[in-house]
């Protein structure tokens, strides 16, 4: 079993998290917490949504967050679906954007109102404004592993967006499973043939924790070289297919993962909790982490 | 990424799962459970365990138990500490007995009041009851990959013990991770030892989920070469040293994971369910496994 040195997480809660929230986090305690994180030691952290208020209503405060972490020494990124969300990020002075696709054209169509070949066909501009903005970008591709709609996902379709996202500019691509529905040995594969045939893109690993699977794929994508994983801060997210599912795979169990297996994230554990402690106490919910809830007593 | 075609599930729940519920399970419902559990396919389940009623009032009902499954048509283990508990599991008729020992001092002398060396040479006279009684036996050694008052295990003992077990008559041995402090790394690398040097025997894993690594574990511990794991249904067990912690890895989630990965478990999935919610019914409490809880609304 070969592993790296290093891993980077990408710190996705006050994005992903917080936008299945049932109630709004006011910015204030938005803005507390990404100050936190910073302080833990997350070099790249989402930290809102430029959508439309009433689609995501829990992030219609993204200008507000991004104009009170401007301080801190960290890169921030914000997910971007379409021209005006971009407008809108960059006259805020968003670092970094995070742009969408869903790779089953059900749930293309169903969540951005178009068909994955459009929705990669509108990225292409998009691609060229950031490097004219010069400004970091990354596409986060959705229902890679499986789609709640089409039910499997076949590999030579990922592998043949992956490559027109290659064409059109991108150098980091984020493979999403969505639902929660990939398991190691798909994850292994894939993830070795394309790390393999792309050696040019950094692959970036992004699980939910449905079926209780998020951190034996973390383990699968790491053997199949890939060394970026998005997480959520109290595995925060849910999803919107599955009716009691968790979310994210936990970033507080991730870290802990890894840096039992002697693999660095640069992440304060200790800190890391404190912060978890910080965001229930924002949200009044247990937060969905196991090494938070046996630690809980410690922080109190 | 090499994987068995099949993996064997032990499951556990009757024993170590019923062990540490708040309240003692009506005789009848364990009898329920366990029919129920031998129709989804497992061949060797841990029914009840031969202690003092007091050590574990919750399996006070060990013959009953014993007495009310002998038409079903699987193998059924108890636990068995000494000398008296093997006496009474032999006398209702036992197919299998679980020996337990623990790998630290410490956790062996609160726990059996011996030290490891003494656990090893009472096992080793009924190691000889058992192949004169012809019974099958198999070895649990708790706290191998960490102590909840030693901390940290040193593989040298690990293996020592390992030994000692094969020396006196062992063929199969279960290593435990009573706290779940294991991570992928180490069971790799212990195990891919483990496994090397000690090809005679059948090594049987046995992981909790306290940290959420449950299942990367049981990943790692199949690329190392072991192809049997302890499971409990609805993750029933606990960690009486780590308050709040969920207890064995489930075993609707591990069975569901191996299936995914194209490795045959034998257990049927819908069934599984079913008895997952027959057991919730008697427990009145909520199930810790994740596909459970999402297939929930579906089996109600």
């Amino acid at each position: 079993m070969k592993l790296p040195e290093n891993i980077k997480i990408i710190e996705i809660g006050p994005r992903d998290g917080l936008q299945n929230e049932a109630t709004f986090l006011e910015t204030k305690n938005k803005i507390e917490l990404i100050k936190q994180l910073v302080e833990c030691g997350f070099k790249e952290i989402e930290a809102t949504s430029f959508v439309h208020p009433r689609a995501i209503p829990n992030l219609a405060d993204a200008e507000e967050v991004i104009d009170g972490i401007r301080e801190q020494s960290a890169t921030f990124f914000a997910l971007v679906p379409n021209e005006k969300g971009y407008e809108r990020a960059i006259k805020i002075g968003i670092h970094g954007i995070t742009f969408v696709l869903s790779a089953t054209d059900s749930h293309s169509k169903k969540n951005l109102n178009r068909s994955t070949k459009d929705s990669i066909k509108e990225l292409s501009s998009l691609v060229e404004h950031c490097q004219k903005d010069n400004r970091l970008y990354r596409a986060s591709v959705s229902t890679v592993f499986g789609c709640p709609f089409e039910g499997q996902t076949e590999f030579g379709r990922i592998a043949g967006i992956v490559e027109s996202l290659a064409k059109i500019g991108f150098k980091r691509v984020g493979l999403c499973d969505t639902i929660g529905v990939a398991n190691p040995s798909q994850v292994y594969q894939w993830m070795t043939k394309l790390t393999n045939e792309f050696k040019q893109l950094e692959f970036e690993l992004h699980f939910h924790d449905t079926y209780g699977r998020g951190l034996a794929n973390v383990l699968a994508g790491i053997q199949a070289g890939v060394f970026s994983f998005d997480s959520s801060i109290g595995g925060l997210g849910g999803c919107p297919y599955a009716p009691g599912a968790t979310g994210n795979i936990s970033t507080e169990d991730v870290v802990d993962l890894l840096e039992e297996m002697k693999i660095n994230t640069g992440i304060d554990k200790r800190k890391l909790l404190n912060t978890s402690h910080t965001l229930e106490g924002f949200i009044h919910k247990q937060l969905n982490s196991q090494i938070w809830k046996v630690n809980k007593s410690k922080c109190l």
